[in-house]
């Protein structure tokens, strides 16, 4: 297996070319994660979601993690992890552009308002939080397999369709 | 959808039935995400792997998040979390037990010794690094289409193959 680092660009590219991913944020010494929807302009992720622990926690300490990665095989994924902060887009005339900027991009996506909603029908009625993270960092690992993964993965494949 | 709380039992078959998820640890108040490999022996979980920024953090601050989650479409997925507690394993007289039950655990999954292993390919040479993560609390949710939903599926699916 070959691992090579991705760069800022790829990073990038690959944040735009997915909606899911894990997100931590921590509260003391406690870490937390929960699977996200997402989405990405180019410079900071876009999320919408209702009042829970993930919110409270991110509210009382905005440094957040957010992780995608792909797993083709052993032998071939990629990785990229984002260090970030929190911002909340209350509904206030202050953050009215930026209120309209996430739901621009947030639409993008199919289903964006789906995990509110969600939540919304399970728990009492909440409002839908709007927030977005601004990326601190962001790094990025892909790994291929080397010349005798990629011959063993290819003597399995001449095995499978004998 | 129609999402359920699971059972800690149902939780626990999760856990057997998968060797990949997130791990997240903390420094100061950042988060830190990391995918790993690991292993389940109905009680706590194994991992093995090379110095580097999770072993360090986790060395700081032992408590850690594990998910695991499994999405078949937007409307059907679980997803478990792991509060946990993270303990190395070293090669001491005191904890030769303990490493002998981690490895009979880790030798049950295929390649089990390849994240260790190419850690230490692609950096210097670095010994394989053993822990263990002691669960202290386990909550996970399941989500299946409601009526409306598995109608529209069925719809889309018709659609598929006519």
């Amino acid at each position: 297996m070959v691992i090579q680092e991705m760069t800022e660009d790829e990073c990038g590219t690959a944040l735009g070319q997915t909606d899911f991913g894990r997100l931590a944020c921590a509260r003391g010494h406690q870490p937390y994660i929960v699977p996200i929807y997402f989405s990405y302009d180019g410079k900071q992720l876009y999320g919408v979601t209702t009042l829970g622990q993930k919110i409270e926690w991110m509210r009382s300490n905005p440094l957040v993690c957010l992780e995608i990665d792909e797993r083709t095989s052993h032998y071939q994924w990629m990785s990229v992890i984002v260090f970030g902060r929190y911002e909340e887009l209350p509904e206030t005339p202050e953050y009215e552009g930026a209120r309209t900027h996430a739901l621009e991009v947030l639409q993008k996506r199919e289903m964006w308002w789906q995990t509110a909603c969600v939540a919304t029908e399970h728990r009492e009625q909440r409002p839908p939080i709007f927030y977005r993270i601004h990326i601190l960092q962001m790094t990025g690992h892909r790994a291929m397999p080397d010349v005798i993964e990629a011959a063993t993965v290819d003597a399995q494949a001449t095995r499978v369709y004998r």
